[in-house]
């Protein structure tokens, strides 16, 4: 946990931004898996740990901006409790450690939000907040998310957005946990094994590190579908292993780090070249990373490396930055540069991505690829965000545009045929913008063929 | 997955015993953690997959007992689905593997509903699922548990109570996974570690086995808490591990194994003491069971031994029958002694326990131990459960009852002091219940001191 003060600071900014009225911050309850009492492991509210910093299920607190009044609701321990989970500090006692000297049984929240003028809350999206949020404040649950509090989500972002010194230590110490996960993965990548035995190694990992993993694992010889979370298959010679996974910290804090690793010791010569591909892209695009650029420039830059890299392929043909501009490039990276990251590994995004990523007026375009740009505004000092350019080959979206006869005058679909089976690679780093650049966090990762290949011998 | 005809029949036997109506069988929807997308790992409801068998999100089943129409209800994929997850049989395919031949858009359920003159569903343990099951039928949150079918309810436990040859072969898969998690525990449990390290290890064998967690680990020095699931104590020499941790496996059935090992390379004096008395109570529990006595005269037997053993030990004198009858033995074990398992870990929790675990009019006890105990009824052949006594000492609780003078005559609390720190153990297999007697899942699992020392070294 944070110091006292830091969490009394940060509501204090809040109680400013937003001026007047009540703030409600939802805690998450514990997540029933196949019946309410055997749960998932818990992860509590993003903003419920930004703002008021406890770990346990089951509080909600709200800050009335006009008085001053800071309240956390929740339930003390029962004897019966110390039986099954243990002695615990009590709430008070929690809640004085974050700077909040008043608390209340959850059961008079309800009372308490009835007497407010306006009650400030964030879009739920866990179905029991939304339940809870319809009965109290009586908004329909299709209505909860347009009638969610803007200026609420826009000071949450203000503050948020900007990643402290003391932020930016968890958020190393995260990166250094995916760390030790890629690098156990690459070793132990081979042919013969299943994809979930390395999936397990990289779980392990985390937890014997005292993290978690931030978002389900994606390791896979099937690296062209993105999101991937099928680890079933057996790693064959000649194959990419893709692996995009991530821990978060005994903080709550994200890593989000991709490595592509060859099945085989070494890389095809047909991988080389596709993979230094990417691995230009992603160099070029955090050299590029400076404040006042807008990560949509930046998205632009390794894209249009990509299209020069392919055109040296003789994968497509003509002018680059025409085919930029039309979109070639989206039936190759089908998705965003990258994202902001921080308590969430998609940073904010239950609060609206384009809240978080997108400056107020700037459209989101509707190609493919960037219309999946999490982040495009232009970038300040502070932010932090993942850099991850990939390069796939995805059969069924490769033979949809050629029977449509998508973009013939620049696609080589010929040639193409013979990537059909390769697979698709993806390099990522998190990076955080300081004043005059910006920084990899975390000790390096392996990441050129050269550093790959030698952890596989 | 089964054959196609496994599930065509135990459909057929849930349409003649539920005998008319429309049932409805709701499956489980992706489970957000920190915002919408960033999900839980994906777990089917249980009785989806046993009457539907598809382990894919976003579907629901409705079973027409008058016409015998069966239709399950779900979304087929789009190509932005196969470019983010990967190409998927669709899902009229994957029905037909579990021979239902209509699939209709989700949308279309709620019509379906509606036509229905009585709809027979389970009780919604998910808050998605409350709430889509309340607009649909128009039945208040609040009222949806006691509105659930009865009739349904007793229908499914009528059939998932008894685990075919078929179920017990994935059953004992699944202990076996559990094996080798608890003998990987023991070999690495050691002072100095923390606890988090050997769950990592737990967890990642269990993934590594082509598993998952059934439940979340209980890895502590803390074994007097019942439910412990903080893993951040370093372990020291002299004190004893709890480790009860199961997997389920890739047909989704759980194992549920307790053992508890010195952190040092040999159990104590006192340690073996209480070790063996919780030994013999497993061993003489599994020993009496068989069909035709109810499982409740077992756990009652369990804590007889239990109460002789402390009383060798002097830390609780007179007669023991007279102290069973009180419940002297809650302070000692206040849990029960074992429950159905089988797609769930507590099997069908879902329904309700004492639909699962008592017989029509059978009292549940509200004495602490006894008011735990979640399978009281008469065993049967083809019953699966856990036997799995414990002796704990929770200063809490101990603190409490002598406050309270809570039986002075009985309990020798002066002496009891001494076992204040001397945290818990429990013992756990899985027992099939035979045409004339039991059978443990699996392979044996190390379980005497001797047994468990071996693997220290």
């Amino acid at each position: 946990m944070f110091s006292t003060q830091t969490y009394i600071e940060r509501r204090n900014t809040l109680k400013r931004t937003v001026g007047s009225g009540l703030i409600l911050i939802m805690g998450n309850e514990e997540a029933p898996m196949n019946y309410h009492d055997n749960t998932y492991r818990y992860r509590q509210d993003s903003n419920f740990l930004y703002y008021f910093g406890i770990s346990l299920a089951n509080l909600s607190a709200v800050i009335d901006v006009d008085s001053g009044e800071e309240i956390i609701f929740g339930d003390e321990f029962s004897m019966d409790d110390i039986i099954w989970v243990g002695p615990q500090p009590t709430l008070a006692d929690q809640s004085r450690k974050v700077g909040v000297y008043r608390t209340e049984p959850y059961a008079k929240l309800a009372s308490k939000l009835a007497t407010a003028s306006k009650v400030h809350f964030t879009p739920p999206y866990r179905y029991e907040n939304k339940f809870k949020l319809s009965e109290w404040l009586n908004i329909p649950v299709s209505q909860l998310k347009e009638k969610a509090s803007a200026s609420l989500i826009k000071a949450i972002v203000a503050q948020r957005s900007y990643k402290s010194t003391e932020e930016i230590v968890q958020m190393e110490e995260a990166v250094n946990i995916c760390r030790e996960m890629h690098i156990a993965a690459m070793r132990e990548t081979k042919a013969g094994r299943k994809e979930y035995e390395i999936a397990a190694i990289i779980h392990g990992k985390a937890l014997e590190l005292g993290g978690e993993l931030a978002y389900p694992i994606i390791f896979s010889i099937n690296g062209q579908t993105l999101h991937n979370h099928y680890h079933g298959n057996t790693m064959t010679e000649g194959r990419l292993a893709l692996n995009d996974s991530g821990a978060e910290n005994s903080m709550f804090y994200a890593g989000d780090i991709t490595r592509t690793i060859p099945v085989s010791k070494k890389f095809t010569e047909q991988q080389k070249e596709i993979y230094n591909i990417v691995l230009q892209m992603e160099l070029s695009a955090i050299e590029a990373l400076k404040p006042g650029i807008q990560y949509k420039e930046i998205h632009l830059l390794a894209n249009k490396i990509l299209l020069e890299g392919l055109s040296d392929l003789g994968l497509v043909k003509g002018n680059v930055d025409e085919m930029l501009a039309e979109g070639v490039q989206g039936l190759f990276m089908p998705h965003g540069l990258g994202h902001a990251i921080g308590l969430d590994v998609h940073d904010m995004e239950d609060l609206g991505e384009n809240y978080v990523g997108y400056a107020e007026g700037q459209q989101r375009s509707t190609q493919l690829g960037l219309k999946s740009l999490r982040l495009a505004k232009e970038l300040e000092e502070g932010y932090v965000l993942t850099v991850e350019p990939g390069l796939y080959f995805i059969p069924e979206l490769i033979d949809k545009w050629q029977s449509e006869k998508k973009f013939t005058n620049f696609v080589n679909y010929d040639k193409l045929a013979q990537y059909k089976d390769f697979g698709g690679v993806r390099i990522e780093d998190n990076c955080l913008i300081t004043a005059d650049g910006h920084q990899i966090l975390g000790k390096p990762i392996p990441k050129t063929i050269d550093e790959v290949e030698a952890l596989k011998n």
